[in-house]
């Protein structure tokens, strides 16, 4: 789930860019500098002087939390597809964004014109939203379903390097709708509860710019002044449009496809058989196109090389050794055969970059919190610094910063309501999670629970400066340090899984919350309803979810199997990092480890070229993480999300300022459009309508021979 | 080819009105409205006041001819593509217009760099250029390749009512290119010489509007204006970027038809296999696409009703008295079953529709030729008549009146020409043909011959006046009344198809040439280059025409075979039409003929219920002609070119000035892309290279079938 979330978050800092883009367009400037922002802030809550800010529960209206469920569930949707297919996320908060502005302004509207509107549509209210589709939506992502919770699955393990285990019983646990409610309830909240505390230090005081957070807030007080209100309502027809053509051409395409493995435009031999059979080929797919458009292009590029890399280059080489390095005629899915290389050696990649970062990431925070904790301490002694001009956020406060402080500190959330939750959640989870999952001791789970706070600061922290979230790699560290100590026959492997999705759930939840109280600040919402607009939407994802997830899984019996339309390609990963975990290398096939250890070690070192290189060069060195997505999963996406940046590229050329306000308008539509036709398409599978055609494709010579056939069924 | 022609007018017709919208674009105003003309006209030649004419030798340059006869070779292509497809040949004068000026724009300015220039690029120039690029692909039409010519051959007998005639061979000469080469030598320079010497007559002194000639005229003088020369730019890239899609779009598709029955794009059943079954389906033809941007929308609206009419009702019907109406299990070309009723209900509206307008257009001409002579002489009486304000176009000559008029009374063509050369080319033909077409004998010709003149001018004034040339008719009058002379033992069916095409290249040559001078009056080109120019470009016509249909012919066995990719279908209509005329209704299968009968007088009433309906509700009238066309040859195209008036009524909704200034730009260069990319496609059947994949439509039962034989075979 590492490289998910390196893309979410590195499209949230694309995104980033794009708003001020936005803002420009609409004559206005804003960045996400923090030494300039004062001025932007400045004008922004000059602006607002006169809007009344409702109290902390008048944030919290009915409708809010109506529009949120409805957005939680198309969101909820979208994000499940994503992670089932490639497990690539992209940003979907302008969507959430600009949608939830959408619908509360159409219910305000016409209740005003009913004469029923007691309260006006604020931005307060905008970001509550904001805040609880983002938390619904992100249970979707971080409870597992195309990762960690799905890899204990027998479908997974049947296919993973374990599947001839004879502990394998021990190791598995499939899904079931009880246990996972049960198991989200018990892990999402703790990790609320654990940096409520620090909200002021990391705010306030620390000056954390939380790019994501303050782009979402930018935008939403964008919406709220007239002009940005004009341009949302042409971004909100934008989306429209193309949410209805995505729509609807996945509607065409499903007709086509009577049979999900050989049929329909997502097996469409774009560039001829031969390139098809090595899994190069555009797939229509308007969803990846819009995931393309959302993502930089450097993404973007670097999945297609590792496609070439991969499919083009290694694969059909090793493929020549079959019967020399690995046994003959295997079955495709078989660990011991290509399967195996093309798992492990992404892996390998995945850990190498996940690693550099890590201590990057860490590095980086321990620095910057040191000099920080440094100079808070001096500026305790002397209010005003005498280097104010060098040292970041330190100056004589301005009016918005005095406002939206005062706002921020107005509602408190009491302290002992944050320590006494996390204790009583703590105690619960270690009660109730070894009986979920048997290899789970309860000491583990204290232990886990112990450590957790520390690295959930740490994340926060790191989130605030960087954007980036290393929550999947404090998961994977989880699997590994767990899965060793319970051991192989103890049930190691679920043990892990199980211990990852603990760990992640508190350190993703921590960073989310703290990015939602970033944008809470910078649009005056009171703490205290971000708090509570975070708990009901952790709530309400933690029984959408799982649903959601409940309907992929019994609309699609394939789910989890290698090369069927949804084939959950994390699950698979996770499940053998944690057998690596459990048991070493030894399973792996010839030469398999030798070509890890390589690319291992060329992920990090194209990390450091990238962060050594002069900013010129490093702009065009692409990311390891990135390429080594599509060395098991194809290259398909990649190509779509290619043709995503070329559309956005050429866009761009030919007017910049509209491809900024309006491109990730689009780009959110083709996604949700697609997003949301996985609804019907799941019902339709559910009540067993297959579709009516296949559209085939066959070579010339076979071609001619089905025809045969075909004309002797007919006679 | 009624129908085409009819068609080619009309969308002359409505190009007229686009350019003259475009010209409004540009600030200017233009309207074919003979009143107010004049004041246009005073501006147009103020403006061209200082630029030199060139001599009549002048304009007639080498670059031209060569750029003439590339335009030439790829027009033909492109009409040659539409007449063997569907019959339906859209304007092509915006692209000849742009693409000859951007041509010879690019080589004059590379001169110029090159300080080679010798001449500059005038407007009488490009008038060269645009009259024998029509001349030469205006051969691709009357040669009948689509229609006459090829309907004597086999392929098309075979498929015929006269299929089991004993006196099937004397009927049938099949093409080659030899004769073919020799008779349009033959019989198309004699309309050139027919109306020459009445070209004062008709500009000058009845002042006949010829639409399609203004327009082009009104298209050329703009592109030689600083704004218009810029506009034909903007206009020229946007037609290169459509031409460039299509082209690659066609050669994409290519590769996914390795067999032209079943596969490819051209077989998809857009809305589903039963739709499919019954020819409704969206075949991803952007030439038709195109067609129908260029066509008006009555005509697209018209087919489509035709399509539902006959394939969603009249067809379904039929169908099921099968074994009662006639005998079950025939051949499905058999025109004794359900292929009968398609093609003879088709030829009994064309015939209707025909009859109707040629009464029509003749009594207009009659009466309107009998007031002018009236006016005439009343006018040599006084010059400036007393009721100038409503005769039409009396009045004091204003200055570009005056300018045109010396220009294109300069250079004279000798009345003894035209005459002596009537006179040698209708000895030659009335020895030739004969010894070509067995059954035509030489009293034939010279009947055909001493009645065509008069036809000729006939057609030439109604085409002035309604811009509706009937070339067509008077073909299909040469067929039965030649035809019943022959009589079916005599060869009549072969007979009267000869007779037609002698009869309809005189005529239509006859309005071509007179619709040019009146090009060549508005651009002060003189008479004696257009006439050199004609004349060169039916020459090359009569040599490129040829060679571009053999070069189908050898390509694509299946040419004229229905359900293929080149059904020809014209050439059976006209056949049977031969037929008709020969043996009378006899062979018709049962009710056919009552069905017929009741279509004829259905056609007739629609025209009159068009023709004294209110303006505002006849706009909503079908138009017969189009309605029939989809009888025999289904539906994908007409769905196509209602796609393509779908495009270009949303894109007039959002904005009119940039659809009217571009969508003929943008349409011709959907039409050119695809119609070129037959070039490349006909070169890879010679050298016979099939397509590598088959995309192939199963319905789901087929599929699994299919998918297990595949099985049984791949082990």
């Amino acid at each position: 789930m590492a490289v998910d979330r390196t893309l979410e978050l590195e499209s949230d800092d694309r995104r980033a860019t794009s708003d001020a883009n936005l803002l420009e367009a609409e004559g206005r400037t804003a960045t996400d500098n923090d030494e300039t922002k004062g001025k932007v802030i400045e004008s922004t809550e000059m602006t607002f002087r006169d809007t009344v800010i409702p109290s902390w529960k008048g944030q919290l209206t009915f409708r809010a939390f109506v529009v949120s469920a409805l957005l939680g569930v198309m969101f909820s949707f979208i994000v499940m597809k994503l992670s089932l297919t490639t497990g690539i996320i992209p940003s979907l908060n302008v969507a959430a964004g600009l949608l939830g502005f959408f619908f509360v302004k159409t219910w305000t509207k016409a209740m005003e014109q009913c004469g029923l509107l007691k309260q006006p549509f604020t931005r307060q209210e905008n970001t509550v939203i904001q805040t609880c589709v983002v938390a619904t939506s992100g249970i979707a992502f971080s409870g597992g379903f195309g990762s960690y919770l799905f890899g204990m699955s027998d479908m997974i393990a049947s296919q993973s390097s374990d599947a001839d285990w004879p502990t394998r019983s021990m190791n598995v646990k499939n899904p079931s709708l009880g246990w996972i409610i049960g198991f989200l309830l018990v892990v999402s909240f703790i990790g609320l509860c654990s940096v409520v505390p620090l909200r002021k230090i990391m705010i306030i005081d620390f000056k954390l710019i939380y790019p994501s957070g303050t782009a979402t807030a930018h935008l939403i007080n964008s919406f709220h002044t007239p002009q940005g209100a004009k341009l949302a309502k042409q971004q909100v027809s934008a989306l429209g449009k193309f949410f209805s053509f995505s729509f609807l051409w996945s509607f065409f395409q499903w007709f086509f496809a009577s049979d999900d493995e050989n049929c329909g435009f997502q097996n469409f031999p774009t560039f001829g058989l031969k390139a098809y059979q090595n899994m190069f080929f555009f797939d229509f797919s308007t969803m990846y196109v819009g995931v393309g458009m959302i993502c930089p292009y450097l993404i973007n590029v670097s999945l297609l090389l590792g496609s070439i890399l991969s499919w083009g280059i290694m694969w059909p080489l090793i493929e020549t050794q079959e019967g020399n390095w690995y046994a003959a005629g295997l079955k495709p899915s078989s660990f011991h055969g290509i399967q195996g290389y093309r798992v492990f050696t992404a892996i390998a990649v995945i850990l190498g970059d996940g690693l550099y970062n890590f201590v990057k990431v860490l590095g980086n925070t321990g620095i910057a919190l040191h000099r920080q904790l440094k100079n808070k301490e001096s500026r305790t002694v002397l209010p005003v610094a005498t280097d104010g001009a060098t040292v970041d956020g330190v100056g004589a406060p301005s009016f918005d910063d005095q406002r939206r402080k005062q706002v921020f500190m107005k509602d408190q959330i009491p302290t002992w309501l944050a320590v006494g939750g996390y204790v009583a959640i703590a105690a619960i989870a270690t009660v109730t999670l070894p009986r979920i999952f048997e290899p789970l001791e309860w000491y583990y789970v204290v232990v886990i629970y112990l450590f957790a706070p520390a690295l959930a600061f740490c994340n926060a922290y790191g989130c605030g400066l960087t954007d980036w979230s290393l929550a999947s790699t404090y998961g994977k560290l989880a699997i590994f340090v767990i899965g060793a100590w319970a051991g192989k026959s103890q049930g190691g492997v679920l043990a892990g899984l199980a211990a990852c999705g603990v760990m992640m759930n508190i350190v993703a939840t921590a960073s989310d919350l703290m990015q939602d109280f970033k944008t809470g600040y910078l649009t005056l919402a009171s703490p205290r309803s971000m708090f509570v607009s975070q708990v009901i939407g952790t709530a309400m994802g933690c029984v959408i979810a799982p649903c959601v997830f409940w309907i992929f899984y019994s609309a699609f019996p394939d789910l989890g199997k290698q090369g069927s339309e949804y084939p959950a390609p994390y699950a698979i990963v996770y499940r053998n990092l944690a057998i690596l975990g459990v048991e070493g290398f030894g399973s792996l096939p010839k030469h398999c480890l030798t070509i890890c250890y390589v690319l291992f070690v060329a992920a990090i070192l194209i990390n450091v070229a990238r962060d050594t290189a002069p900013k010129k060069l490093a702009r065009f060195i692409p990311i390891p993480m990135a390429m080594a997505i599509p060395f098991y999963i194809g290259t398909s996406f990649a190509i779509d999300m290619c043709v995503g940046s070329l559309i956005l590229f050429i866009w761009e050329k030919r007017n910049k300022t509209k491809a900024d306000a309006f491109g990730p308008a689009v780009a959110s539509g083709l996604i949700c459009g697609e997003g949301i036709w996985s609804v019907p398409k799941s019902m339709l599978a559910l009540a067993k309508v297959t579709p009516p055609i296949c559209m085939k494709f066959l070579s010339k010579d076979m071609n001619v021979k089905v025809d045969d056939f075909l004309a002797t069924l007919g006679r």
